[in-house]
C-alpha cells in the first residue's frame, strides 16, 4: 500500500514520514500532496500566536485536551520560526509529545524552519494538509507572532487566537494593529499575574476602537493555562466561533482566504525558483549581480530586464 | 533642486521623505532609488540581532557614540517586524530619536511593517541604500532575531552581530544552528547577570564545534551596555572585522553576496506580483482559487498551470 493510501487509512507514521519529506523539500512529496488534497478541507483550522513566554504551547495543550474530551481528533503544527532563540520550545515539546504519545488521535509536529532554505508558511500549509488529510478534525497551529510569514500563518486559519500576558510591553502599544486585525480571540494568559486587568482592558479598548466592522465580535478571555483555568471557556469560545462561520457562509469565505494565500505563497516560491533557474543556466544572474554590486546598474532595472527577458 | 540631488547633498529631511516614500510603495521611490545607486555601495553596514529585551537598542546606541567620536557619520535602521509584540520599543526609539536629534550625522529610522504588505527586507534594503547614498560611514541595521525575512536581513551585513543574554533560554539550545551561521561577533549582553559565564562559554563552544573554515573568527565579547561596559571593545572588534574583510577581499565578496541577496528580494516581489497581475486581468485568479477551495484542483497543479501560462 502506498503512502498516500496509508495516510488517508490515518496511519501517523506515514503522515509524519511525508511531512520530512516536505521539510526536506523532496520532489516526490509534491505528487503525494496533489493525491492528497482532495480530501483536504475537513479539518478546522486554529491560529494561536504570542510572544515568546506567553504560554502558548500549555494554551495549545489545554485546548487539545477539551477537545479530546469531545471526542475530536487534533493535529498540532508548532512553528518554530527561526529557532535562534526559542530554543527552550523545543525540549517543552519533547516534553508534550511524550504526554500525548499514547494517545493516537493527537499528531504533533514542530517544524523547524533551517533559516535561508525559506518556505516555512508554504511547508506548514503542506504540513496542516497532511494532516487533515489524515482525517484530524482540528488542526492547531502555534507560532510566535513576530516576522511576517509567522503572522500570516496565524491569519491564515479559520479561528485566530491572540495571545498577551500582563506585563509584557504593558502600555497599549504592547498589542498593536497589524496583530489586533488578525484576532478571532484574544486570551490574557496568566491571568493570575498583577494586571491582567489592565492588559484585557487595554485590548477590549483597541477592539472598540476598530469596531463597526459587523460579523463576528472579537472576544477577550482570561485563562490560567498551566492551571487549566479558562480553558473550557477558550474551547467553547472557538466552538461558538466555528459556528459563526459555518452558518454565515463565514467558513467558506475563510477557506476561500486560505486557499489564496496558500496559492499566492506557492507561486511566490515557484515563480521565483523559475526564473532564477532560467537566469542562472545561460550565466545572466552572475553577470547581473556583477554589475550590481559593482553599481554599474541598480537591482530595480536588472529585475526589470530579467523580467522582460522571461517575456513577463 | 529636486529630491535625489538634495539626498546626495545630505539633506535628512529629504533621505526621511525618500524613506516614507518607499515604505508607502510610491513608485516614484523606485525612479529615485535608480538614480541613487550608483551613489552606494560606500557604507559600511552591520546587522544587530537578538531576542527581545536583550538590548540591542542600547548597544546600537552605544556603538553609534563611538563610531561617532572617531568622527564617523552613522545611520541607524530599526526594523520592528510585525510590531505586534514589541511596541516598547516603538516608545525606546523615540526616546532615542530626541537624544541623537541634535547631532546632524546620527539619522535613525524605524521600519514598522504592515504586516500583509510583505516586502519587509526589501523596503528595508532600500532604506540602507538611501543612508549609503545620503553619506552615512555606517549603517547599523537593528531588528528581533526571530522570523526568516528577518534573520536574513541581518546576515546580508557586512558585519553580523548576535546578541544574547544570559539566562535566557540557559541552555545550549539557546543559541542554535540558524543563528550562530550568521555571526562574526557574539556578544553576551547584561554580562553583570548570573550566568555570563555560562551563556559565553556555550557561544565559544559551539563556535569551536563548526570551526575550521579559515578566515573571520568569530569573537564572544562581553557588554553591559546600560553602563556602556564593553561597548568601545565591540567597536574595535566591529573595525577590526571590517579591516578584515578589506584586506582579504572579503568586503567585495560580502557586497557581492549582500548584492545577490538584494536582487533575489527583489526579484521574488516583482515577479510574483507580475505574475499575479497577469492571472487577475483575465480572471484567471479567481477561477483558480475557487477550484482550489473546492478541492477541485490542488495548488501545486494551479501554480503550475499558471507558470505554464506565463511561458515559465
Amino acid at each position: 500500500m502506498d503512502l498516500v493510501e496509508k495516510i488517508l487509512q490515518r496511519d501517523a507514521r506515514s503522515a509524519a514520514r511525508l511531512m520530512t519529506m516536505i521539510e526536506n523539500g523532496a520532489a516526490e512529496a509534491i505528487t503525494a500532496l496533489k493525491a492528497l488534497y482532495p480530501h483536504t478541507g475537513k479539518a478546522f483550522v486554529i491560529g494561536v500566536t504570542g510572544p515568546p513566554g506567553s504560554g502558548k504551547s500549555t494554551l495549545t495543550d489545554g485546548i487539545t485536551e477539551e477537545l479530546r474530551r469531545l471526542g475530536k481528533t487534533v493535529g498540532i503544527v508548532a512553528v518554530d520560526p527561526t529557532s535562534p532563540f526559542t530554543g527552550g520550545a523545543i525540549l517543552a515539546d519533547r516534553i508534550r509529545m511524550q504526554r500525548h504519545s499514547l494517545d493516537a488521535d493527537v499528531f504533533i509536529r514542530s517544524m523547524a524552519t533551517r533559516g535561508h532554505l525559506g518556505g516555512l508558511a508554504r511547508a506548514t500549509n503542506d504540513v496542516v494538509d497532511v494532516l487533515d488529510a489524515a482525517g484530524k478534525d482540528y488542526v492547531l497551529i502555534e507560532t510566535v507572532g513576530v516576522g511576517q510569514d509567522e503572522v500570516e500563518v496565524v491569519r491564515a486559519a479559520h479561528t485566530s487566537i491572540v495571545v498577551a500576558v500582563p506585563g509584557l510591553g504593558d502600555d497599549i502599544q504592547a498589542i498593536k494593529a497589524g496583530i489586533m486585525e488578525i484576532g478571532d480571540l484574544f486570551v490574557v494568559n496568566k491571568a493570575d499575574r498583577d494586571g491582567a486587568d489592565r492588559t484585557a482592558m487595554e485590548i477590549e479598548m483597541m477592539l472598540h476602537l476598530g469596531m463597526a466592522t459587523g460579523g463576528w465580535q472579537p472576544k477577550v478571555l482570561r485563562t490560567v493555562a498551566i492551571k487549566g483555568e479558562g480553558v473550557a471557556e477558550l474551547t467553547r469560545a472557538i466552538l461558538e466561533h466555528q459556528a459563526f462561520l459555518e452558518k454565515d457562509a463565514g467558513h467558506r469565505q475563510k477557506g476561500k482566504e486560505r486557499s489564496r494565500w496558500v496559492f499566492r505563497e506557492l507561486l511566490q516560491e515557484r515563480v521565483t525558483a523559475r526564473v532564477l533557474e532560467k537566469v542562472t543556466e545561460n550565466g545572466t544572474l552572475e553577470r547581473l549581480i556583477e554589475r550590481i554590486a559593482a553599481r554599474e546598474m541598480d537591482p530595480y532595472s536588472a529585475v526589470e530586464e530579467v523580467l522582460k527577458k522571461a517575456g513577463l
